[in-house]
């Protein structure tokens, strides 16, 4: 008998006839001889909704009072499913997060959890009873409601498995799991029975949106094994794990991430002295802009380029700072991109065996693609390339990788 | 400076911009330096939207589920109207029934209120904060949500105005006071300035519906002073008050209510013996049918007929029940009808005055109406009639009492 915490996000909580789906899964888990806590999202749409109507009233209003009313999304779906759990003959019983309690800080809209109390729930467990649990919300030190952020009930069904001491997390969502890359742009993309926490790091922050980040972190952090998988497609999912003493036998790359959603600027020709970078990334940051990839090339002319990305969003006023910026330094001017997009080789293979890089490299330029930006962490290689390249430089590199076989060994 | 509690309903509440025109009417009572508490009810139609979806699930599921879902309703207003009033430059906070906290009693979709910790709400007014206070909820005992049941916001203001001490709760409602009578069916009905509690209990339980029954009874016993305004049209509303005092001052008649919805049942002819009643009414009871009016004739043959009126949607299965009783008492058989309807005359004055019933039946003869029932209490009179005749017995009894005119002495 094993303790699951299970997490639903809104679409699979998306109308009377999902939830009574997710009650019998729920309950197929349970005649299995298993304990299951459940973590819900609001019906898709509503947390959207309420926060709407909350700002047609005030954009900028007290960030409590926002969170006071995004909360009812999910206290509405857990009644429902806890409803569509008894009329299954599985006793049930909702929990808001101040009832279990999930206690957080008071940043409303992006609060921590701190400390959950997991007693009721284990009670309750042991009792026979499902509880059902409001993902995305907690209750501060003043008694009021609070709310983790988006995608903040994975972080939740994260925070409740550590908590109790669960033996899997599983994430129920409209994907069937972790893919070497997005399906859409490689039809050979592949589901990856496991990955590891950092990997999946990697591959959540370059764009394959498939968990929240933070539930990521947390998981590793309190070793949770978590696992995505589909609500309305039976399978195993990919289990994200720790597992890295069997790292000599995964394969060396899982997967390749990509972002369309980034700018470059350089600005160029600076004259090279200490305190450049900060002198450049300290206004951008000031300006409350965030900065990606970070590249410096100190050039034979005691000048040095500096090049750096943005959200394509904030690129025009990245720009405007980064003209003035070049004035003020003395640099030779500032070019820039927004036709380019991020593409990432991610794998902890890649600590332990050389030639990753070269390999990658050859593979672009044997299909023609320019590299604009190299940077590299322990377990990943992204490059910058022009966007019409994407899909290119994805399939190249998913074949040269062999990405598309099942892995060679287990 | 006057602490007042407003209570504003689903109506006032129905949309962004009446959520504005309530805030806009919150500070001008602060603005004329009053302390303001604020309840509110839910949008108009969510409380039934919820329910509708969780009925949907399972129609006699779990009543601490149906509350979890239901309490969402109020949770959404009072944040929309602390945003409204931030906006306006009045510091506002919203509290849920189990953040003030309201405690009630476990009896979920009906609780009633125990005790309220007022403490929270008195140190903001006193720091020029307005709190904003979810109607129709509370907490239980084990930290579960209940709710009051329908029209549980007045309650709410009512117990509130009581547990802080206010010198008013002001109920806003889409009428602007009291009438005499139901101005659709007697378009001379005039707005009473003020009525005693019992008067309005009278008046509320025979089909006015201006208030919900229990808060009236509520601000009886705490001795709140309850005044009705509209929410939409500046006026003094109608002030409910003890003033007994002043009894003899007051008009005998203070208004005159119907009731369309019940159905009448005679069982003629029981051989008279100890026991008839509750061997008709225990079965009756037992069936969950409420009874409202009960009269008893002895009759001169040693048997009696016992005449009692059910709701009409009951009324099938009382007809059956008394049918099968007629057959087991020995009675010559059961008289029904569902064409009929109920009017009485309400009035403190009553307790004082003789002749009101004789003045009541002689105008009622006048205009050719019979009466095929009769039931009194101190302040009232109540004559079911046939369902036709109701508008012209209204105006008759308007007219006969003179209603019309403004009460000759204040």
């Amino acid at each position: 008998m094993a303790l699951i915490v299970h997490k639903y996000g809104g679409t699979s909580m998306g109308s009377v006839e999902r939830i009574e789906h997710v009650a019998r899964k729920v309950a197929g888990f349970r005649q299995q001889g298993h304990q299951v806590v459940v973590v819900v999202s609001a019906m898709s749409g509503e947390t959207d909704r309420l926060l709407k109507l909350a700002k047609s009233i005030a954009p900028r209003g007290n960030q409590r009072e926002f969170d006071q009313i995004a909360a009812t999304g999910e206290q509405v779906t857990i009644g429902l499913l806890a409803l569509a759990l008894e009329k299954m003959g599985v006793p049930a019983k909702s929990y808001t997060g101040w009832q279990v309690p999930i206690r957080t800080d008071s940043a409303h809209m992006k609060a921590r959890i701190e400390s959950i109390d997991a007693e009721k729930l284990r009670a309750d467990c042991d009792a026979g009873l499902v509880p059902v649990v409001a993902g995305f919300q907690g209750i501060d030190e003043n008694g009021a409601i609070t709310t983790l952020g988006r995608g903040g009930s994975d972080t939740t069904g994260v925070a409740l498995a550590a908590a109790l001491k669960a033996d899997e997390c599983q994430i129920y969502t409209d994907v069937d799991g972790v893919y070497t890359t997005d399906p859409r742009v490689e039809p050979k993309a592949r589901r990856l029975d496991k990955i590891t926490f950092e990997e999946m790091l990697e591959l959540a922050s370059l764009g394959s949106k498939v968990l929240q980040i933070r539930s990521v972190e947390f998981a590793g952090k309190y070793k949770v094994p978590l696992r995505v998988v589909s609500t309305f497609v039976d399978g195993p999912g990919t289990l994200i794990t720790l597992e890295d003493s069997t790292m000599m036998e995964e394969p060396l790359i899982s997967g390749i991430a990509f972002n369309r959603d980034e700018a470059q600027l350089t600005v160029a020709g600076v004259p090279d002295r200490p305190g450049i970078a900060a002198a450049i990334l300290g206004p951008i940051g000031e300006a409350n802009i965030e900065i990606d990839m970070i590249v410096q090339n100190v050039g034979a002319d005691g000048t040095t380029d500096f090049t750096f990305t943005v959200h394509r969003n904030d690129y025009e006023r990245a720009l405007e700072i980064g003209r003035r910026l070049a004035t003020e330094l003395g640099a030779k001017g500032v070019n820039s991109a927004t036709d380019i997009v991020k593409v990432s080789l991610v794998g902890v293979g890649m600590r332990s065996h050389a030639g990753i890089a070269s390999k990658m490299f050859t593979a672009l330029a044997a299909a023609g693609i320019n590299i604009r930006m190299i940077s590299t962490s322990e377990i990943k290689i992204s490059v910058v390339i022009e966007e019409i390249y994407m899909e290119l430089a994805v399939r190249t590199l998913h074949k040269a990788f062999g990405l598309e076989a099942a892995p060679s060994v287990a």
